[in-house]
């Protein structure tokens, strides 16, 4: 599917106004039914839509084992995804908890009260990275973000390894992206405990929360974090890095995870 | 309440690493009852949270006329927001409706299907406004954005006339600071058909249609739009403009309100 499409603009430029073709990204409808039950319409990019029907319940809390998916079937015609559960309990449990939106660009009904989730996910992990493989790892996640490129309109996230990203998704919500990676990983069953997330975004809770369920000791992004993600990353001991750029970064927590020569 | 949080990092510069303070965006657990009920919580800025509380209603529907507030009591010591209504039908419809989570950074959760909302409230304005005074209201947004400049964790939205700024909102989530604008301009009963809406953040179809759902006829935006959100402005009629910086500005659809000199 396409991911960007052309469209006829009206270009101004000092006080002029010319007409001409310009490429923005696609806002694609997607809606997860689960054993046949409509369950929610997510607005994203068209890639890597069965990682992300899958990350996006796996994130929710909805899929705990591979095992329990039965199948997942792709309508990309209709931006359908079917998805059927061999054990429905967890599903039913999640759709009586609370509902919290959150600052996420992408997604924001998490089913279960942020706040709750401190200190469910304390990360225990005594992996050890420079810091310059954590700013080179930035740079090539912003040499990679063509569609962001080309059209301004996307988030980008990738999982690393300190030598090099071995996973790459952009979408429309940055919450999207990151759920893309946790699909991936979840199905093509990789280790992400000695893994780095890499975002281009913010780090807000549902970010980190996100983040640190998957056991994922260390969260770079190229943006700003907030005072609630912080937190979180004390309480969770995840290792959180913000405005990963050039030569420089912010290490918000877990600088004992970073070295310095 | 505060919006920042001073916080103690590590920068790491050119291979070294020191301590220092800096400032982060705080993220604020907002939780709104109606009529005594949970409802949902946002993650917010702690700031205009009447507006965003009530603005938050009104753009997902669920308060259509200022009457049928019987009263707003705000707790922010514990982040709560009691809203009750004399009329519940609405509320009620609401809730049985389907949920859509958009690419929207702050919030996500729509009760009424995106696509669905589509040649609903076909914009009518004749409303003409210059180029360059599109332009410079999006430079004085930036100029505003004093949150931004802090911490780099924010939007902001700004409600405008041709000449100035009438309201301005920052938030950690792009569609509160909308939420914020909406709210305080239904309060205080300001006519939204003769006015400007300038946002920092992209344009997804979630932030058109609320744009569109208050009557405004120009939505400018500093970043870029969706594909889906240039198909609302085309069917919707409501003049959508992308990355207004400096002297240049892209428009998508309704440039027939723009006068180029």
């Amino acid at each position: 599917m396409d991911y960007i499409k052309t469209v006829t603009i009206q270009k101004v430029n000092n006080q002029a106004m010319e007409s001409m073709e310009d490429t923005v990204v696609v806002e694609y409808p997607f809606t997860i039914f689960i054993n046949g039950e409509e369950f929610i319409t997510l607005l994203c990019s068209p890639s890597g839509l069965e990682y992300l029907a899958v990350g996006f319940l796996v994130s929710e809390g909805i899929i705990k084992s591979k095992k329990n998916i039965e199948k997942v079937v792709l309508d990309e015609e209709k931006g359908h995804a079917y998805i059927d559960l061999i054990s429905k309990t967890d599903f039913a449990e999640k759709l009586s908890g609370k509902r919290t939106v959150t600052t996420g660009c992408g997604k924001g009904t998490i089913f279960y009260n942020v706040l709750d989730s401190l200190g469910t996910h304390s990360i225990k992990s005594d992996m050890k990275v420079k810091a310059e493989s954590i700013l080179n790892l930035s740079s090539l996640l912003n040499q990679n973000s063509q569609l962001f490129k080309e059209t301004g309109g996307v988030h980008s996230c990738a999982l690393c390894s300190e030598d090099e990203i071995v996973m790459f998704h952009e979408d429309v919500g940055r919450h999207n992206a990151l759920d893309k990676i946790v699909g991936e990983a979840f199905l093509k069953e990789i280790s992400l405990e000695d893994k780095i997330l890499i975002t281009s975004g913010r780090i807000s809770s549902e970010m980190i929360i996100k983040t640190a369920k998957r056991k994922i000791p260390i969260l770079v992004s190229r943006s700003a974090p907030t005072d609630l993600s912080v937190g979180i990353a004390k309480e969770l001991d995840l290792t959180l890095i913000g405005f990963a750029r050039a030569k420089r970064m912010n290490i918000y927590h877990g600088e004992d995870r970073i070295l310095i020569p």
